[in-house]
Order: structure tokens, then sequence, then C-alpha cells
């Protein structure tokens, strides 16, 4: 069997492809595990660094249909979709993002289902498909309503993955992931860049400016977590997810402040004191707007997992990067 | 002013036509009342039979990119977007469902945000975008789940009327509107063609068969009603609908052998007698996905108003269809 990573040259989908190498099988639709022949890292940039044979890069624009028909085929019984234009940049621009996270994801289902054998796809979504007045704990049965158009592609990606699947035409599963953090490298245009930056920029020694309202809740996921749940949800068999093929995977909700008292223990004054607060409107006003926690019953029931605390969180980064710069 | 009204040859289209050329005003987003100076009715078929002035009939294919633009111009300071593939057909013909519910609406509103002064556009949900597990009654904050292609469809429509009003391309606003009974002319193939069929066959003396399970719960709305919620939806100010453009339209909740027995009363035994029972699977599974209540504190906050019962509703479409048949 074949597996397409989309967004493959991305940290989680790097991640996920050393992972799934190393695995050596999934899950097919038959609920039997499989051999992986081919891991397929779809990106516009090349995916290097990889030495696995299995693992084969495709450089491309993903909103090119033809392409996704080239990589999509007989043999390709799984697919990841991680690749996304991130909040803030969907927000600064607006057609972009409809073309790569609304007429790409569709370009890709369309591909799938033109494979004729119903792929399992694996799609990501995000606290940002919530918004507007919402309970202090979400429950998945509260209603969707995005306020950035990076939360609003997201759910219709979401809506999508849903109908496909029930006509047959795919096997999909929506994981709505919280904010994930520490992202290891560089800032990015991500609303929640800043949820990776203030803890990575300090333990590298370098100041990091927080542009959200210390008091704002947050709900935060590994990468560590986010791929042991990329997996899970892609072995789960599709009766398990009922009508909806969306699930909340569990967080840890904690405010900024508390973000950086967190860094303070595990790392020390000096490195809490390399963030700057400087609240910036636009940015806090999407970062707000999400859920500072949803309800996990679901997701726990189905046998995701997430992290115990956000001190664990910062020293599974400092050992998974090797950081050593703060000490 | 100019006032767009896709599917503007069908019975509600043509209704709200006539009702508007009535009234000759409507506020703009300053919130006076302008003058309508024409009302343009785009459909695939032409809306024969007006001989007002002022009404206009363009006739094509409304996935036409290109005859949108040339529909909608700097005039054009209402929209009301009604043209729609049902749900039985958007079910039966998926690719033919996406071109026009998604493709031609994201089409449209793509039309008024090129034309640079943000038209109020309304645009017509449905039940359908309802689905899964359900509360006896659905609320606001109740999470969308559609169990068709259409629902699918229109809550996408959604998502893309609340991201274009936020962003101010549009000032967008969504209507959920009840199943329309009793729709005059003959029967469509939408799922809740019946909820017109069982009702207006009968008073004409024919024949009707319901496809649907006589316990099954329908939610009800009038085309008096709706036609009055279009021009209410239309005239609310934007703030007062805060940080979601949907309502949901009271109606009026029954069984589908409540709706017979309601003919029973009102046109007599002869006339329900005329109804045969023959349950059809997959229409039945539509239907019965769709909340037969929601809760309408909202609406009815905003001023809609609903039928007062169902009785009420057949007595006002003989009425308006001058029935003399049954009698």
């Amino acid at each position: 069997m074949k597996v397409l990573i989309t967004g493959g040259a991305g940290f989680l989908g790097r991640r996920l492809a050393d992972k799934l190498a190393g695995r050596g099988t999934l899950k097919g639709t038959d609920g039997r595990d499989h051999a992986i022949d081919e891991i397929v890292l779809l990106d516009v940039v090349a995916a290097g660094g990889f030495t696995d044979a299995r693992i084969r890069t495709i450089v491309g624009d993903i909103s090119d249909a033809a392409l996704l028909h080239r990589a999509i085929d007989r043999d390709t019984a799984s697919v990841f979709h991680l690749a996304a234009i991130v909040s803030g940049q969907a927000e600064a621009d607006f057609d972009l993002g409809m073309r790569i996270n609304v007429d790409a994801t569709r370009s890709l289902l369309d591909a799938c289902r033109a494979s004729g054998h119903g792929p399992r796809v694996v799609f990501t979504s995000s606290v940002a498909v919530y918004g507007g007045d919402l309970p202090a704990t979400v429950l998945d049965s509260t209603a969707l309503n995005p306020q950035s158009s990076y939360g609003t592609q997201k759910a219709i990606g979401e809506l999508l993955i849903n109908d496909y699947s029930r006509k047959g035409f795919i096997d999909g599963r929506v994981l709505r992931l919280p904010t994930i953090s520490v992202r290891p490298g560089k800032p990015n245009k991500a609303a929640s860049s800043f949820a990776s930056g203030i803890i990575r920029e300090p333990l590298n020694g370098e100041r990091s400016t927080c542009p959200i309202a210390p008091e704002t809740r947050v709900w935060l996921l590994s990468p560590r977590k986010a791929i042991e749940g990329l997996i899970l949800g892609h072995e789960l068999p599709a009766q398990a997810l009922g009508s909806n093929r969306a699930v909340n995977l569990p967080g840890v909700c904690v405010t900024v402040r508390e973000m950086v008292t967190a860094l303070e223990r595990v790392a020390g004054t000096e490195a809490a004191k390399r963030v700057r607060w400087e609240c910036d409107e636009a940015t806090n006003r999407i970062v707000a707007s999400w859920p500072g926690a949803w309800d996990t019953q679901r997701a726990e029931a189905l046998g995701f997992r997430g992290d115990a605390d956000f001190d664990g969180i910062i020293r599974a980064y400092i050992e998974d990067e090797r950081v050593t710069a703060f000490k």
C-alpha cells in the first residue's frame, strides 16, 4: 500500500513520515494491517533529508488537480491531508486561503474518489472552526461558528470529508487538533504562532514578543501526541465514528500567562523574562475567538490521549529537540 | 436601486418579485428605504407573465460566472439567492449539486464582492443542514451535521455567507427555512416534495403517494410566511444578527399523519383518502434526519413569525391558489 502525506515537508508531515516508516504498517479499510510500500510527501518545497527508500517526495502546488491525480492511484490506501494556508495568512490573503484550504482539499477528495477504491483520508481541522458565544467547555454538539477565514475554510473541509465519506467516495476522518505547542523551527503566519514562539525562542536564548493578552485561555497539544492522534485517527474503524467523522482531540487548557509560568518552572526565571507582552488586536481577536477547552469524552472513549500538563509539553520539546541553550 | 432574485422563475422567486414590486422600496445598508428601480429575475427558464416594467428576466446558467458579473453591478443593492438544486436531485447527481449549490453560490458572492459596495445578500438554507443525533428541539447552538449532499452544500453556503459578511465583502443573512408547504404546481425532486403533494394533489381531486413514514415529524412554513420572512430578513440591520448570520425561522411541528388529519378536517374524508402510504427508504432516511422542530426564540425576538397551525396553512393555500376541485 501507498501513503500520501500532503504538507509532507512541514514539521508534522515529516514526523509522521518517520513514524510510519518505523511502524511499517497501517490498517486498511478491511481492518487488517498492510505493509507500507511507499510514503509520498507532497509539498511546495522538497522534504529533504530522508534516507528511507520507501519515502518519496513530490514538489508541486496542491491546487494543481492534475498533480493530485498523478499522486493518488489505485495503490494509495491512505491520505493524510495536512497541507494548509495557516490562519494569519488565510486572513491576510482570502483568495489564497480559499484556493488551498478549500479548492485543493476538494480536488484531493475528487482525486481519491476517482481512484475508485475509497481511500482512508485523515484531515486535520482546528479550534478555529469554533467561535462566537461559546460555552466554557465546547461539546461535540456545539455549533461551529468560525470567526476567521481559516476556520471557515477548515469547517468547509470538514463538511466535504463527511459527505464524501457518507457517499462512499472516501473513508474520511476529521481530527480537530488543539493548537500545537511547542513547534520547532521559526515563527510562521499562523495566529497561533506565539504558542510555540513564547517557549521556543526563550529556550534558545532569544527574545519573543507575545501578541496575545495573558489571560486568554488556549487549548494545547504537543507534537508527540498529535502524531499519535493522527495515526490512531487513521486506524479507527469507520463505524466507531458514527454520523459525524469529526473528533475533538484532547488538549491541555492553560492561559497564556500560565504558559510562561510553566516555562519559568521548567527553564528558570531568565528564560521567562525573555517574553515581552505586546498585544496585537487583530491576532488577539482571532485567538480569543477559539475555545479554551472542549469536552474530550468521545475522543477518550475512542482511545485518543492528550498531554498531562504544559510543563510536560515543554520538557518533551526540550528532549525531542535536544535544546541546551537555556541552561 | 436594483434587486436580483436568483431562481427567480421559481414559485418563491415569482411571489417575492410580486411582493417587492407592490412595496416599491427596500432598506439599504444605510438603514433607509430606497425605491426599487429594477427587479432582475435570473433563472434557467424565463420567468414570464410579469407586466410590471421594473421586472426584467435573465435566462441563463447561474454557474456561469460571467453571467453573474453582468447581472450584478454597482446599482445592485440587494440579492435574494434562492436558486438551488433540490435535495433529492442533489443526492442523485452529486456533481450537479456541488456545481449549483456550492460553486454558483461562491461565484455569486464573488460577483457581489467585485461590485465593491457590499450588497445585502439573503440566502435561503434549510432544515437539511441538521442531522445525526439531534435533541427534540434544535437550538441555535446545535451543531450542523447534514446527512445529505444538499444539506452539506447549504451548510457550506452558510459558512461562505458568514465569512464574506465578516470580511465586509457582502452584508449577508442566512434564513434557514422550515419545509415549505403547501407549494403550488407539480411535484419536484426535493425529498420534501411530499409535504406539498399530499395536500395539493388531494385538493385537486388527484391521488398522492406519501413516501415518508406517518410518524415522522416535520417542520413546516407556508409560502406566505416564507415571503414575509425573506423580506424581514433583508430589512434587519446587520448588528441585530451578531456573530452568526443564520436565523432559524419559526415553523409548525406536525407528524406526516397529522398533516393528513388536518387535510381531512379542512377538506373532508374523501380528500384525505386520496393519500396512499408507500414508504420509500432512501427518501424517508433523508427526511427523518431533519429536525422536527427548532427553538425560535431568536427568530421571534428579531420579528419573524410562523403560521399558527397546519389547518391554517391548508386554508391559506386554498385561498391563494383558488382551489375548488375538492368541494
